[in-house]
């Protein structure tokens, strides 16, 4: 039997998975990265822990056909690097070079929220779907778009990054220096500090007390929750949120076309509360109605879509490698 | 030697066009369309012209493979009919059927902006470029993406409409619904817009001068020929509209990173006047610095794109088809 190593390099842990050939995954074990220290310590420590998950399900290295990885950021397919990761504070190192210190098997690199949409389309919810884009909603937005169970990713392998689409010219900043990105209205930190206003205006609201007077505490859920007790300015949150998130997704619709769109990270774990008033926006704002329309689905993977994805790498090559 | 027919059904006129196996037109004839008329009507005008058309240059029908139709709307590709277009106020109305009364050929149908798209990568600025995005700039935004000489429209054929993208939300309202479209800001009918209202709030402005006084004969050009004499108003605008068109140029690079850019439509004559404050937009705020960009470049079809593209449907078939 082969087995495929799946690699996230993530700003918090590092995680790494083993996984056979339909995406499914065998273990995975994970630890802090630690990216205040210098990359080669980082990518020796995953490949003690490639040993250590080998080990404990006692797999040959050498059924493993190749190492997978995924991180935030733009890579260099073709040559095994990470060009850039702002959130890594990383620029031109090379994953390939360091893991084949360790390992001499074929390395590969991809941008994690690519990763996370390949094993949606591998095993999850686009399981069946042609043409799909994943919508991972963290820190910021990240997105990946599949064709035929291949990364679309343009040209130089740097597109797919709708999160920097312009929604609301001049308005919030954004991490990359425009104003208005989608990210800075519809990620988790977005929604969450539109939690923490709404409460700090509103004293008597009942998000203070689902977060005991804690306001630091504020997670994805929190308005959510509150407006379930009945809270306005909950309610106005969710709404308001709900109506940035849907901006976006019509915008990629309009833009592309895919098939499905599906909705991961953690919000997702909300299912119908959040996709059946994202529906209502996206059905009514879409351009082309009066035709078969993109279906709209929350993430089936969980936690190790991005160690998944980045373990069928290879299986499924991407279709912007020119040649 | 092979002819392939091209028409352009336009909300003003109606072009039939002879073109060969290499996009190059060999005649075009036209007439208005007279969009108030039965749709049975205005192709049998088109049938007409096709046989004048061909007639002028003693072409046998015989040599004619098909017959192309670009409009302005959402096409059905398989069936050969218009499922809707608002500009031409139709809606499913079969172009092959009724083509087919005087023509025993296929008849194949597109949007016309797509159409446009696909004669510049044919022979045009897109020549040599694999992947490419057309933006014709005309009273509204229509796009067109090509992969490999091939339109790409989405699985439902509706896709490519970032004309209808969301750059300003709750801004100004829309044609199809949605408020703050990055049409309604960076159309050739919103610069005109912007134009007449800056002439009309500064009396002063040489706006008045270049157009004679007459306000309604504002077009694409006067608000650049007016801040070429050093009219500061008409600077704004000129100003604004190239930052509004930068935005959703940058929104186009960082959702789906094409190799190019195409700029069309009757504003692109103004060619580097335009592209050169586009181009130091776009390099300051695209995501993906540090590596390989897009080119932005003019169309280099003209006013014969449409026909030509559309005489071209049949060479150079859609990736959308399904299987």
């Amino acid at each position: 039997m082969r087995h495929y190593i799946g690699i996230e390099l993530g700003v918090n842990d590092t995680v790494v998975g083993v996984v056979d050939k339909y995406g499914h995954l065998i273990r995975k074990e994970s630890q802090p990265t630690g990216i205040e220290r210098p990359f080669e310590e980082i990518i020796k420590d995953a490949a003690t822990l490639i040993k250590q998950v080998l080990e404990k399900d006692e797999i040959d290295i050498k059924s493993v056909k190749y190492i997978g990885v995924g991180f935030p950021g733009i890579p260099n397919l073709k040559e095994g690097y990470i060009v850039r990761s702002d959130n890594l504070n990383l620029r031109n190192v090379s994953v390939r070079t360091e893991l084949q210190k360790y390992y001499h098997l074929p390395v590969l690199v991809e941008n994690s929220a690519n990763c996370a949409a390949l094993a949606e389309s591998v095993s999850g919810a686009a399981e069946d779907i042609d043409f799909s884009v994943t919508v991972k909603i963290g820190n910021g937005i990240g997105c990946g778009i599949i064709v035929n169970n291949k990364i679309y990713s343009g040209f130089n392998f740097a597109g797919a990054e709708p999160g920097h689409m312009v929604i609301a010219m001049g308005g919030e900043s954004c991490s990359c220096g425009r104003k208005g990105c989608w990210e800075a209205y519809a990620s988790a930190n977005a929604l969450i500090r539109q939690t923490r206003i709404a409460a700090e205006s509103n004293p008597g609201s009942l998000i203070h007390k689902v977060v005991n007077n804690d306001l630091s505490q504020i997670t994805v859920f929190t308005a959510f929750e509150a407006a379930k007790l009945g809270d306005g300015a909950a309610k106005e949150v969710v709404n308001k949120y709900i109506e940035y998130l849907g901006e976006g997704i019509v915008n990629i619709v309009n833009v592309i076309m895919p098939e499905a769109i599906i909705i991961s990270g953690e919000i997702s774990k909300l299912g119908e509360t959040l996709l059946n008033p994202l529906k209502d926006i996206v059905d009514s704002r879409i351009y082309s109605k009066d035709i078969a329309q993109p279906e709209l689905k929350t993430a089936e993977m969980g936690s190790a879509a991005i160690v998944i994805g980045a373990a069928m790498l290879g299986l499924y090559k991407e279709t912007s490698i020119p040649g």
